[in-house]
């Protein structure tokens, strides 16, 4: 009955409806409007969520999502050779993987809006002072992800997006923008604050705004109850019927 | 393919989506589990209600929710003769009505588990302080929701629970238990502060499950990333589908 919106994506789509969440936030937005799922898999890389992609989008699905976010690349982005190797996916596979959801929702549903966002920054500071809250003296020693590898696997995505034709958020760039964003926007160097989600939340709702996806001028999906007649509702609801 | 847990009501529903909220809590518990939808409508009573009954749950639906929260009788509750008297409803008509919810929320699925939810008390006081930050001087005397009278329509929505042999939430008396329960658990003397989003919060996960939807022991949909081998990923997945 009402579209469907998906984030689909790691460890930042699935706490994105944690207090302060961009996720949350999305959901409220589109109250009486749209449904926000949560397709959030902490860990997961690209190469990882393929596995799920045609049990979370199945083709020939009677109401595929209306839009999609696709919010990978932090994982992939772990460094060989340290810590978290286990996840990483090289930025050319990742690209690949990338383009393979894409062109899986798109046979799912040839109008789905699919929105491309970039990992965050990584505050490698932040990584190894969380790292040390963790496991004080035998901390690794070195930072399993750092933001200029991560600014290689934003870079990736933004091309792709490019060669699609596809919508994008360059989320490594723009939290860069802001003085302090290590701390400001990142929680333990990768995870988001509130006010990191609130980033995600506003380009997200920008990018959708811009496409026909805008939260503001969608109708809603029934009157108003300023606009039912205490003595009279069934009118309100008639008119609404004859337009369903 | 996962469940659906749809929340229906009035504004209290329309607004836990916001931060803080009791339905993004929720969501959140049931992340990698249930859908979780919110269903609510500002300004709604239980007899405007019933006209979206056939369009939020249709009959015959391939997916009806496996749970549905019903959570009415804050506008219902509104008193004859003062401001919001074009949102009241009787008390009878409240219960015929919630009954009328249930029967066809049963009519969509004979297994769907159905927690019916008491209004929250109203605070005289605080509605009263509400109005003249709207109006000044022109805010009207007496206040348009009593304590007492909400608390009619609690006893009326506990009573069909008894009778239909149903959950409920009595949200009326609980909240009450706690002293200062005017200004920590309302904003405005009917509408939650974060700390009453969160006595729904805690009363709904402890109903959903003490029945069959404990969101800790529901399993997750797929493998935590802890449980994939970063050289033989398929493994996971394999045994995951062969048990879908």
């Amino acid at each position: 009955m009402r579209p469907q919106i998906a984030l689909f994506g790691d460890s930042i789509t699935e706490q994105s409806f944690r207090p302060g969440g961009w996720g949350a936030a999305l959901a409220n937005n589109y109250s009486r409007k749209a449904d926000v799922l949560v397709r959030g898999y902490g860990g997961y890389n690209t190469r990882w969520a393929l596995f799920l992609l045609h049990h979370l989008f199945p083709l020939n699905s009677a109401n595929p999502p209306a839009a999609v976010t696709i919010f990978f690349g932090a994982n992939d982005a772990a460094i060989l050779g340290r810590q978290s190797e286990r996840q990483h996916v090289p930025t050319d596979e990742y690209k690949e993987n990338l383009r393979k959801m894409v062109l899986h929702l798109k046979g799912c549903s040839p109008t789905v809006l699919v929105v491309l966002i970039t990992p965050p920054p990584v505050d490698e500071e932040g990584r190894n002072a969380y790292a040390r809250s963790l496991y004080g003296e035998k901390a690794r020693e070195l930072p399993e992800r750092t933001n200029e590898v991560t600014g290689l696997y934003a870079k990736q995505c933004i091309e792709l997006a490019k060669e699609m034709g596809l919508r994008s958020i360059d989320l490594w760039s723009k939290m860069q923008e802001t003085q302090g964003w290590q701390k400001k926007f990142l929680s333990d160097g990768l995870h988001l604050t509130p006010d990191g989600n609130a980033v995600v939340h506003q380009e997200v709702t920008k990018v959708f705004s811009e496409s026909w996806l805008s939260p503001v001028e969608m109708p809603f999906d029934f009157p108003h109850h300023s606009q039912i007649d205490g003595k009279n509702p069934e009118k309100a609801f008639d008119q609404r019927c004859l337009s369903l």
